[in-house]
C-alpha cells in the first residue's frame, strides 16, 4: 500500500530528517515509524504535526493514557486501522492494561450500539442537554 | 424529527415503564431523556441497552468520567449529535472540568486530523505495532 | 438548512418540473418531498437519480420491502437523518411493522458494535471468508 | 494486524473455551474465526457478544438472511472489511444468490450516493416524515 | 443545541477577543460565526485553529475554491452539516458557481457510491496502484 | 480478499467482455483493475458505473484533476483504502504535483479536524449559512 514511497534517512530533506531526529530523541528509541515517513515528502507539515501531537497528547488536564484512548476511540469509529494499530502500541507503553483495554472495548462497542440506534430512531437532542 | 413517536408514561408498556422507573430511580431524577422514550417500543431492547450500558459504563478498570470521554470520541467520529449532547451533559455530572473538555476537544481534532493523514497516505501498518 | 433553496413548482425548469410530476404520478401523491426540490437545480442530475432509483429500488431477487430496510441500514451508519426519515416513511408505506422494525434496529446496533470491536481489535480476514 | 494477539484453544481461559465449543457445536463446524479469537481476551464480553449476536440474528419477524444483508449494509457504511467479509460468508451460507448479492451491492451504491447528496445539499426532513 | 455556550464578544477572554477582531478584519465584515465563538472557550485552541486554516486555506499549489470544494467532500462525508454549509457558503464567495455546485455533487455521489461497491465487493488494492 | 472472486477476461459474461475492451480503449492500457473484475459479476451495473463515472469525471466546469482531488477527499473520510489508492494513481496521471498532493493532504487533515471540533461542540448552523 502507500500512495507515497516511504522516505528513508537518506531521502528526506534535512528538516524532515531533522524531525526523524527529534522523534528518536523524545522517544528514546531508533524507530521512525511509517506514519512518519509517508508525510515527510511534506517536511513543513510533517514537523507541524509532530510538534502539534506533543503539545496535545502530553500531561495537562487530562491524563496521557486517557488522551490515547480517546485517539483510539476516534481512530476505530472512522475505521483507521494504522491508527488504531499505533495508538494501541503508545498506550500500551503508558500503562493500558489488558483489563483497561477490555475495557474500552466495553466501551466503544456500547457507543458504536447507541450512535446506530439513536440515528435510525432520529432522537431529538432533549433541551436539557444543550448548553 | 423521530422516525417513531417518544413514548410517554402512560402510553409505554408496563416493563417500559419500568425501565423508566429504574432510570429515575437510579439517577436520581424524574426526568426520562428521549432516547428511552424511542426505544420504549421495544421493551426487551430497551431493558437490555439500559442494563448493558449500567454495566459497562460503571466504575471499573477505568474511570467512569473516563468512559463518558471515550463515549463522545466515538459519538463525535460517527456524527451522533444526540449521543454527543447526551454524554457531554453526562461526563459534565461527572465531574468533566472546562479544561478537560478543551483537552478531550484538542484530542478528538488531533486524531481526526491523522486517521484523515494516514488514509490519503495509505500508511500500512508497522510490524512493531502488530501483537 | 439547506445549501441551496428548495425550488417550487413555477421555479423549476421544465424538464425538473417534468420528473416532478413523475414523481407525482408513479407515487399517486400531490407531494414532492425536499431532496428532489433541492436537487433540481441540476434537472438532468435530478432525473438520473429519479430513473436510477426506480431501477434499483423496485422488485427484483430481494424484496422492495429489503431494499427498504438495507437503505436504511446504510443511511443510519452514514449518520444522514433525512435518508433515515425518508426510508422509513418508505419502508412503513410497504408493509414494515413494528416487529420488524424492532428487529432491523436490534441488527443495525449488533453490525455497529462488532464493526467497532472487530476495527479496534484489529481483527485480520480468514482465509475461509475470502472468495 | 491485531492489536492483541489471537488466542487458540490452549490459550484461551475456561469460559472462553466453553463459547469457542458453543460456536463449533452450534454451528457444526470445527472453525472458529479470528473475531472470536481476538475477542477471548475478555472471556464475559466474548460470551456477551456471542449469546447476543445469536438471538439478534436469529429467525423472527425479519428472516435471518435478510438481517445478514442489513448487517453487511451497515458494514460496508462504516469500512469494516472483516464484519463485510464474514457476513457475506454467512449470507452465502443462508442462500444469498449472486443475483441477489448484485441487488444488495445495486441498494448499498444507491445509498451511499443519496446519503452524500441530501447531506451535500443540507436537506431538512420533510414533516411528512416525522411520526 | 451546542455542548458549550456560545461566546459573545464581551464574554470572551482578551486572547479569543482579539481572533475575533481579526476574524472581522481578515473577511471584511462585522460577522464572527457559531463555530469560532463555541471554540473561544479555549481561546489558544481558537487561535491557533483560526491562524492554521487561513495558512491551509489560502493561495498555493491548489487554487483557493478548490480547497473549499475538497473541505465540502471531506465534511459531506463525514456527515458534518454545519461545515458543509459554512464552506458552501466560503466557496460561493469565492466564485463556485451553479454548474461547479451541480458537478461537485455530482462527484461526491460517484465517490459516494463505488465507495460502498469498493468496500462490499473487498477490492484489493492493484499492485499497479501503489507508490 | 474479496467477496467475489476477480473475472478474469475469459470468464467474464460478454456484455462485461465489451466493458473491458472499452475501459482498455478509453484508456490506452491493457490493464484493466480490479475493481472492474469484481463488478464484472453483474455486466449490466458494471457498464452503468463505467458509463457514469465517464460521464461525471470528464472534463465540465470542474477540471478533471480537480474532480480526482475531490474523489480522494470523499475516499480519505469513508475510509475507502482502495479508491484512495486508485484515483491517487488517476489524479497523479492528470498532473498532480507532489506539491498540490501536499496541499490536498493539508486541507483533508484541517477539514477532518475541524469536522471533529463542530460536532463534539454541537456547533448549530448560521442563519447567514442558509440559502
Amino acid at each position: 500500500m502507500g500512495t507515497v514511497p516511504l522516505l528513508g534517512d537518506e531521502e528526506a530533506a534535512p528538516e524532515a530528517r531533522a524531525v526523524f531526529d527529534d522523534i528518536r530523541a523524545k522517544r528514546g528509541t531508533d524507530y521512525v515509524n511509517n506514519f512518519w515517513r509517508a508525510l515527510a515528502h511534506d517536511p513543513a507539515h510533517l514537523k507541524e504535526v509532530w510538534d502539534r501531537v506533543q503539545g496535545v497528547m502530553g500531561p495537562g488536564a487530562i491524563d496521557p493514557l486517557v488522551k490515547e484512548m480517546i485517539y483510539i476511540a476516534v481512530s476505530t469509529a472512522n475505521g483507521c486501522a494504522y491508527c488504531v494499530h499505533s495508538h494501541t502500541a503508545a498506550a500500551k507503553g503508558k500503562g493500558l492494561t489488558p483489563e483497561m483495554h477490555g475495557e474500552l472495548l466495553q466501551v466503544i462497542g456500547m457507543a458504536m450500539r447507541t450512535n446506530g440506534l439513536v440515528t435510525a430512531l432520529g432522537v431529538e437532542v432533549d433541551e436539557a442537554f444543550k448548553a
